[in-house]
């Protein structure tokens, strides 16, 4: 076991329209066109010149409501039980997430995203580029989530949590 | 300002051929084919259940090498000064690496994988399984990237380093 720590900052807030863990969807690509904002603080504003320049980007956030690690659990969209890392459940052993979200515009130090699936007041830690020719991968498997249909999936937000 | 900190812990390591920070590729998909392994720490070994489904997984690691934040920098592909989150370079405010890598096989605690762009010893944060419907998109636009050939793109282990 390693006893090594790493203290991230948090360097600015994610605000969206689901307040309410148990309604939150649980992927970008299920919330369609839902619009949040991200305000990064304004120390930090020089670090988005050229950003705009991407229709994609990925938020890196902390999973500030949880408060627990388990490394196995049924994830939302299934009724068995997977080991944490085959999820991008929130109760992780370093509680971090990661959304891909569409970039609609920059003033100042606020971004104007789409398609955001995470809970309001997310403390944000990092945001980087989508880059189609690093990122996109095909003839991909994708495990249990290959049994899983996309009707499932979407209605997660109807559901109720098992927080 | 925030004064929110989060301390996450290395849950592991990350070996590859990649000694030398200099000679390290800057993506996965520029260096098909070099073999990595992943140690993570035995306490979490039950979490990897179910990951070999996955053919592709994120890996989360700390920029153990970089000592310093740049709000703009000439990232290795360009040299032209953008803001550090429309790049991927290191010195960013929280020092997160992601990438996508292939799975090959698991044993125990310890995960052979592939096309790893990583330096050896990097500290390990999180795995995530990479998931095709969530984390591919199209008709994206890439920014500056847009403006750098695959090319060029793919002889960055052979430059001196900008460090």
């Amino acid at each position: 076991m390693h006893d090594y720590e790493v203290i991230f900052h948090q360097i600015g807030v994610i605000h969206s329209p689901h307040k309410v863990l148990s309604k939150t969807p649980i992927q970008p690509v299920f919330c369609n066109d839902i619009r949040g904002t991200v305000v990064l603080d304004a120390e930090y504003a020089d670090g988005l010149k050229d950003l705009l320049g991407y229709s994609h980007i990925y938020l890196f956030y902390y999973f500030h409501q949880s408060h627990k690690t388990c490394l196995c659990l049924k994830p939302y969209l299934s009724d068995q039980e997977y080991g944490i890392f085959a999820t991008r459940a929130p109760h992780r052993p370093n509680k971090l997430g990661m959304s891909v979200v569409r970039l609609d515009g920059i003033e100042d130090n606020v971004l104007y995203v789409r398609d955001i699936d995470i809970l309001d007041s997310t403390p944000l830690l990092d945001i980087k580029p989508y880059v189609q020719r690093f990122d996109t991968r095909e003839n991909t498997r994708s495990g249990w989530q290959d049994t899983v249909s996309d009707e499932i999936a979407s209605v997660r937000g109807l559901r109720d949590s098992e927080e």
